[in-house]
This record gives C-alpha cells, structure tokens and sequence, in this order.
C-alpha cells in the first residue's frame, strides 16, 4: 500500500528562461533544493506553480521532471485538472506513468458550479483514474466544494484526501468530522500558511503551502514543532512566517511576490508570463528590498547595502509608508515637485 | 476600414456528438440558422461557448468553422483567449487569417489580477495583435476591468470595444462616459440579456447575448424596436425574455439550461464535457418541460404534450413547485412514501 | 381613497444647529425649498435622512415638522423602523396623527435575517398598522427582501409599495412581474439615482432620490423627461446626474457628501453626528469645491473663485488627482517636501 | 488598577415575560446561574443578547440589572452603543456609575463606514468617556475596524481590547502583533466560539462567547484546559461544541438558536421581539428536539422521550433530514400525500 501524503508538500514555481520558456535545467536545481532542505513532497502545477499558465504539454513536462529529480526519495503530488475530465484523465494516467504518488485536481474553475456538479465532476475523474485523487478545493478561484460533497466523494476509494486552501479553520473542522470516522486514512492538508500550526492541532496531516517554497527549512520546522508538541516555539515561528506571508502574497498579484522571493534564496525565476505594467516593475522591487530585510532577520540572505527601514509590526503602514515613497519619487522624476 | 461592430452577436454553444466530440455538421447547420434569424454577428468561443472546456486546437477549429461558414456574410467575434499572452497573440494571427472580423479576449481568469495587471495583459495583446480586438469584462468569472483602466485601454488604437457582461447600467454609463467623447468608434456591447433594452438607450452599440442562441428572432427583434423608438413594446418584450432568461440561468449550472434552448429549437447540441449527476439528470428534464412551455407561449415549438403547469409570474414560485414534486416523486420512487 | 404615491419623493436629511440638535427653522425651511422646487412628496427618516442616528424622540419630532410644513401640498412617507415591531407600530400610529400619506419600513437590520423573519417582521407590522405601509428593501444596509417575500407580503392589503435600493433592474423587473397583475395598485419606487429613467422605463412609479434632495429641479426634469416620452433628453440629463451623484456618494463615507450638496444650496445643515477625523475635513473640503464645480455647469451656484480643474469624464481620475494633490499639500505642510 | 479583563465573557440574552417585556426574576436568576457556572464576566448588550431589539431605557435597565446581580463577584463588560456618541458616552458614564468594569462599543453599524469614520467614531468616545472601552468588531453586522485602524485607537489609554468577532485567526494574529509589543495590557477577546482554542494558543485573552451562555461549563472547561497546556482534550471538547454551535447558529435566524438552548437549560426566555412565521415555529421546535440530543450527550439534560436520531456527524445531512421530513409531515397535514 502506498504511503500516506502527510507533511509538507511544496506547491513550488516553475523557472523560466530569457525566451519565457520552462528552464529545466534551473527547475531541477530547484527540486533538489527543496528536498535538501527538508520537505517531505512536492506539488507540481499547483495555483503557486501557475498551472493555468502553461499548456497542457508543458504541464505534462513539468511533472515528468519534477518525478524524475525527485527520484523517490519524496513523493509527488502532481496537479493534473486539464479543460475537460477526459483530458484531466489522461492526465492522471500519464502522471501514474511518471511515478507521481497522486494527483490534485483542482474544482471546476471559470464558472462557478453548484455542489452537484462538483460531486459529478470528481466522482467521474475518480472513477476513471488509475493514480489516488485529492481533491483541492480553492474557492477564491474555483468551485466550492462543500461538506455533504466531500462527505459524498470520500466514499469512492480513489479519492485519498483533500488539500484546502479557503484558510477556513471551522470548515477545516466540519470537514475532518464527517470524514475521518469512516475514512480514517483520508488525508487533510491545508493551503494557508498562516494558520499551519492550529490546522495542524486541530488534526490536519499537513500542508500545501507556497511559504515552503521560499523557506522550506521554516515550513518544516513549524511542522516538526508542532509534531513534537512545543506548541509555544511553533506560535512564536507561525507568527514571523505571517509577516513573510502577507509581504509575498499582498504586495504583488499572486503567486509574483513568491516568485521574488525564491529568486532572493538564489533561483533564477525568469520574468512572470504575466506581463508587468512598469508601476508594477518598480513595486516589485520595492516589494523585493523588504522581503529581503525579512529573510535577511532569518539568516538567510545578507540586508540590504542601503540597509532596512525599521518595520512597525503592521504590514499595512509599512506599505502606506513605500507607496507614499514611490509616489514622491515617481513625481520628482516627472519634475511634478 | 472595417465596419463597426454593432448590434446582436450570438455567443453560440458548439454541438457535440455522442463521442463528445465537436458535431461540424451541426454547428455549420446552427450558425446558418442563426445567421437566418437575423443576428448581426457570431461570437464564437465565448462563455456560452465554454471555450474553457474546449482544447486550444478545438477552439482553433471552432472559429474556423464558423468563419467559413459565415462566409463574410455577419461578421464573426472569435473569443481568444489562451493560457498566456504569447499563445493568444498567437491565436489572434490565426483568427485574422480565419476572417474574423475582430478578436474579443477575456480578462485574465483563474488568478483575480488587479488593475495594473490587467491592463499590462491587454496592452501587451493589443501592441502584437494583426486584429482589432475587443475587452471582456465578466466579473463573476474573470479579473474585474475597472473604468480607469478601460479609458487606459482605449488609447491603444487596436482595441476597439469592450463586452460587458457585469449588467452593471452605472457601470456601463461610467464606461462610455470616460471614453466615448475621445473614441467615438469605441463600440461598447452588453452580454446580460435581461437588460438589452436600458442598455441600448443609454448608448450600447449593441450586445452578446446568450438568449439569442436560443430565440435569434426575439433578441434581434427587441434590438430593432429600441432602434426604432418603440420603447413601449421593447419594455414588453424584454419582461417576456426575463422569464426565459431566469429559466436557463438559474435552473442549471451555466450554461446548461441554454444547451437544453438549443436543443427545443431543434439543434442536437449533444452531452456537455461537464458531467452530470442523476439528480441533475432529473432536474434537467424538467427544466426542459418549463422551457417548452415558454418557447411554445411563443409560437417556436409545441406545448408539451401533458400540458403546462399555470405559470405563478415568479420564477422562485414556479421553482419550488417543481423541486417540490421532484423530492415527491423520487421519495414515492424509493418507497419512502 | 388615498392618493397613489408617485413621482419623486426626497428623502431629505436633517438640519442640524450648532449643539447638534434638530434645526427646525432650518428644516421647515428646507422643507419648503424641496416642495417650491417641485418634488412630488417627502420622505423624512430615510438612509439618507440619518434616521439611525436619531433617538425615538427626535425621530418623531422629525416627521412632526415635516406634515406640519407639507401641510397637505405635497405628501410624505414617513420612515418608521424603530427597534421593535411593537415601538414601530406607535411610530406608525403617531404618523398616521401627523397626517403622512403612508410610512416606509426598512427591512429589520444589524443581524441579516432571513426571508421568513423578513416576511413575519412586516405581517405583523401590516397587520396592526393603521396607515399605509412601503417596504424598503436596501441589501447593502439591511436585510434582503427577496422576491417571493414580496409576493407574499403585497397579498397584506396595508402593504402598497416597495421603495427598493438596490439598484438591480432585473430584480425590479422580477418584482413587478410578480405583483403587478395580482396587485395593479402596488406601488414601486427606486432609490436608486442613477438609474431612474431606466427603471420609470421598465415600470416604476417613481422614486425616493437622494440627489433630489440637492437639485430637486433636475430629478423632477428627469421625470417629466421620462413621462413626456423624450428619452433622448432624459438620457442626457441621466449621464450628467450620474457624475454629480458619484461625486456626492464616493468621496466621502454616506451620506456626507449630499450633506456638503445641500449645504452649497444655502442651508446649514450643520456638523453631522458621526465625528469626523482631521484628514477627513481635509478632503470634504476638496469634495465640496469639485460639487461646486458641477453645480455651477448647472448654473445653480457660483463657481469657484479659484476656478474649476478640467474634469477628465472620470470620476476615478479626478479623485486621484485630487488625492495626490492633497498627500503632496499635506507633506509639504509636514515639511517632507 | 483595574483588573485585567481575561477569560470567558458570557454575552447572555435577555428573558421576556408574556408581554415581551424585561423578566428581571428571571435575567438574575439566569445571570447567577451563570456565574455559578463559572464564567469569568458577563456580558449585556451585545449581538447575542440583542441591544437592537431594547430600547435606550431597556438597555440602561438591563446593565443595571446585571451589575447588580453580579456584585462585583465577575466583571461586567457592558455594551454601551447608542445612536449617536453623545448619547454612547452618557451611557459609559451611567455604566461606570452601575459599577461596570468596562464597555463594549460595537462600530457604527447600519452605514458601512470606512477606516477614517471609524476610527474618528471610537476616538471621540475614548476621550469623553470616564470607564474603559473595549472595541467591537463584527463585520458581518457593522463597519469593519481594520488592522491600522485599532493600532492608531490603541495610543489611546482608555481603549484597553477589542472584541473581534470575525473568527479570522491571520486578522486577530495581525491585530496582536500590531499593537501588543506597544500595549502589551491591551485586551484580545474573540467573539468566535467555533475556534477559541487556537485562538487562545495564538494569544487571545479570552472569549465572549455566545456558547458560554448556553452551556458555560464547557466553555469555561475549553478554557482551562487551553491554560492547562492539555491542547489534545481541548481539541476533542471544540469539535464537540463545534456541532452545537453549528447547530444553534445555522438552524435558525441568529440568535433564536440560542434562545432555544438556553430555554432547554431551565430558563423561561419567552418569545423573541422578532416575529416569527408559522413555519418557523415548526422548524424551531425541530430544531430544539435535535439540540435537546446534544445537551443530552453532555449529561446536561434528559434526552427526547422519543429518542435521537442517529447523527451522520454532517450538521448538513442532518438538516437535510429534518427538512425532508418536515416537508413531507406537512405534505402530509394539507391533503397532498
């Protein structure tokens, strides 16, 4: 029987090249890096992967490298919703082919589906697949899928767990109660970095979480304080990786100021397939002086030469304070004042 | 110079067949009886369309289909949109080729993208299109386009117009008012059937309405009464086509209940890629009785042969009646009753 | 029989002197400004009217005042929600004395009640009022009355209307077409400025207008516009009143900036009683030269000594503009710049 | 000093005699049992105990009534918000004088007020008012106070905590961080009983936690335990009151649910100032035979003489079975079935 998803699962990014094509070569190094520092899966061609952002190819290429670095020695989840279920169904068995531990399929996305439609949509998939399911239930994009649909899914065998990024702890709850009675191996994992450590307490068997993909070594140790009750350590760490996250995920349209931040632990991303507008160019580096301030308070990057503005604790007037910084200057440069 | 985009366009579905492949023969049939029953364009690919459930080389084929079909005779809208801006210029060449009169391309969908990024897409697509393209605002799908950044947007000579399928009337108003004086030609289209008729006299050149895949004489004729002045019958109608419009929205998931129009009017529109329980199985035949008692009120099919239930004039009314005797029936069907 | 209520009703704020108490001089003369300007009735104790922030009392001296000053010219709906159905129906009791035409009810708020509280919250109103009752239903501020609760509640003969604020026509229109043949009387106001010709075009009686408050003259305009059938001038009109009421309802939490209108219109309305913050006088300040602005394009005051900026079409722009003036104004004065 | 307001406040309803009136028997007769029960404060006036339903008077009787009652053996947290801040500030005075520890403000509700209002709102009662002032967010009934917004109100001594009711663990995280290393006595409560164990190992002080009302054993016990360091039984404990809670919440227009708990511990609550429909009174006795099941788990009262249900552990499902059935005993009693 194949081994339970459980811990930290990295939904990393994909490097891209001077032409903004997959860089393998830099995705590789990467992968292995993530491993190094301690995660215990990947998740390829998750929301942070911008799975939405490549072809159905690409996608296919992605995990077949991802598999192959890993080599076993982690397992892979591998994002595998394509536009229809016959498409994500072939998905899912060249996935298998790859030696991918399971697949995530994301809800129905675009349209907005009600719970019948979401139910029939897994159930099909799941049927049909030849890999173990998680559903990803994300509803600031997708589909909900809702508790009595879970409930409903998690009597097809195929379907081995959920990974929740809605950060909803109650939900979380209502969840794992109406589950885990009669599926004691359904596995819940969570999306949202900033309440890791009570998902964790309240009996989620771990987390999908973009933060590792920048800090691996933090999102493992938060995992590993928790696992060995030193609950205070763990509060104490969740706390510093909230200012982290809300730098990443408020100062930029998401996944770009995680893109920042794994280029700051030496990466090279490549320039997002977003295009950037240049107010955005100029936020991003501003965004990129003070996620490595942070990162640098960690040990893990040298400050800034300028050196770092003090931070106030409150993510909110640190940006009030650069966005009126990059507003004076951009009207000096245009002679304005 | 190409002819402005005014008046119906059809943002048709596309037949499948029973192996749930794209039926050419009967989307050559569909957009010919279209093009028959007087609407002044097609637009492929749209939502209706369920663009997102096709492949990007079905979509291709789609509006070539159409294009060729259409022989110039309407003008053809081909939704463009794919995963990245490079794909979409792309697809954008291959559409000029086709003869599409103009492309239109939804915000980018999936990732709710602020202002700056939206416009920083459709910049990059409009700066590299051989085609005129036109905005899609549906904000209940897709990124929001603000007013600030449509007035950015219309500077850029190859964008053309903007559908809007938000129903927001000060909305709209806002949008023709910051960019109408500066761009008289900039054609502004409304894809929320159930307010045409406001929409028309407060200065849309026309729409992209869903209904008018299903009753192309209705929408084509309430598009004629405003532009003849005869407010008080286009008021009329309009209550009429709210009843149909309420029907196919609110009974199925989107856009389900308009599959299940085309199908009244005599077009084998096949299984959608969407699966469906057996519940919705249910509920589809009966939305599909309402709807031809609706079509049958005017004159397009027959009343079904078990007759037609009195309608109460409140859609939420008639709903309740009919969920009712559902929960009845199966109830009765599963012996609890 | 009593009249029918249609036309313009002004849901008129309230005067205030300098210790914040209930300016009657000032109101009596208000009052009579509205009824020589030409509104069809008046509506004390509305959103706009601040009636929550009046006690009991105050409340009833309010519409005391106001049918006093009518003195039958014109009639008045009298908002009566207090905190219990018990004190609601003594307010309604006392209106009656008064001599109000009818009462207006908003939908019980704070908590959002679902739609059998909202429907037993208004029977019992209905059943043990001794004057005419509208519903108001305004979703942004109060609990949603939704349409089969309209139904059912236009069956209560004392129940003659709704004023709704939602702003939504196609719910407008679901409301109309469920009410309309049962009950021909029912009465259907908008409080919704910005659409008022297309909503008088689908149906409406008329409506409770915040701006008619401001240029009484131009909402009444727009209403003869509509009702002579001269559509093209009301659109005109329509798009000119749309900047006015952004400005008005954007620039400053609600409903402060209809305040700074009246007020440019020769009343002193006095310090509203929510307090404001410095920042905040700052930039009513600016509000109030721009309304200046547009009111002058109408000739109902003076322009500006300092003249008028060039308005772009866009309230967004202009507000920007006005915003980066003031931060720039206000760092100088700091001494940052 | 003041002592420091910690631990589990309860927010406890008001009982009505037959008139609909204040039961003061009763109201301290419950208010013992409460304290007995081991509550660490109580809490009048706040959205459980319906301030919007008393008039101004009532409200003052009730606070009254309860410090009182309570004898200075709990601190009494008393909600003071009236209709304008005059009139809050008078009765933060009258409340000092009952002997109130503090009082409790929710933000200005009904208008939706932006940050500036806000904070402009609580400041003018901070600097008037003689006792101190705990904030009130809820922003599912009231204008949000956002992080920025409580960092600024928190240079101000008089306001000594916050209650938040959101149930948002990154906002409340956001919040402690903010403002504890500057005020490290500044208060943390959270209204959101669903999740008071993490949110108490995140740092919260305590709770207002409508549950506690109900069954304050419990509530008091998740509380011990949490300050015990026994994490994995308070974990148990929550996911028990999780289905009570859910129970109360989701069954019926809030805070009826709860009216009907408290009714099942021995206290003649009456009927709530809420008008109820026929069928909610169908569905509130329902509701009452399920919670009487629960209670009964908990050896707090005799189960149902005719028995329990089977729980699925989906409050979802259950409901679903109660309604079915309710749907068809009323069937049933019209002649339909």
């Amino acid at each position: 029987m194949a081994a339970k998803i459980e811990g930290i699962f990295t939904p990393h990014m994909v490097p891209l090249d001077g032409q903004g094509n997959i860089c393998e070569t830099e995705l590789r190094r990467y992968v292995e890096w993530l491993i190094t520092k301690g995660v215990h899966g990947l998740y390829p061609n998750g929301s942070t992967g911008e799975f939405i952002r490549f072809s159905p190819d690409e996608r296919r290429r992605i995990v077949r490298i991802v598999c192959d670095q890993a080599a076993g020695r982690v397992p892979v989840l591998a994002g595998a919703a394509e536009s229809t279920t016959r498409e994500t169904i072939d998905a899912c068995q060249t996935y298998a082919e790859y030696g991918a531990r399971a697949v995530a399929i994301v809800s129905p996305f675009y349209y907005r589906l009600g719970a019948e439609s979401v139910y029939a949509y897994f159930r099909e998939i799941a049927l049909n697949s030849p890999i173990d399911v998680t559903l990803y239930n994300i509803p600031m994009f997708a589909s909900p899928i809702d508790v009595p649909t879970i409930q409903r899914l998690a009597e097809l065998e195929r379907i081995v767990g959920i990974k929740d990024s809605s950060g909803d702890l109650p939900f979380m709850m209502r969840m794992i109660r109406s589950v885990r009675s009669a599926r004691p191996d359904f596995v819940f994992l969570t999306g949202w970095d900033v309440v890791l450590v009570p998902m964790l307490l309240l009996g989620c068997n771990g987390g999908t979480n973009a933060i590792s993909g920048v800090t691996p070594e933090l999102t493992r140790r938060l995992y590993d304080l928790v696992r060995a009750g030193n609950i205070a350590e763990a509060v104490t760490l969740q706390y510093r990786l909230l200012e982290l996250f809300d730098t990443m995920l408020y100062s930029a349209d998401f996944p770009e100021g995680f893109r920042a931040g794994v280029e700051l632990r030496g990466f090279a991303m490549g320039q997002s397939r977003q295009p950037m507008s240049e107010n955005q160019r100029i936020d991003r580096a501003g965004l990129q002086r003070v996620l490595q301030c942070i990162l640098a308070d960690f040990g893990f990057v040298e400050a800034p030469a300028e050196g770092c503005p003090p931070r106030t604790g409150s993510v909110e007037r640190d940006r009030v304070a650069q966005i009126t910084a990059n507003v004076v200057h951009e009207l000096r440069q245009r002679g304005v004042l």
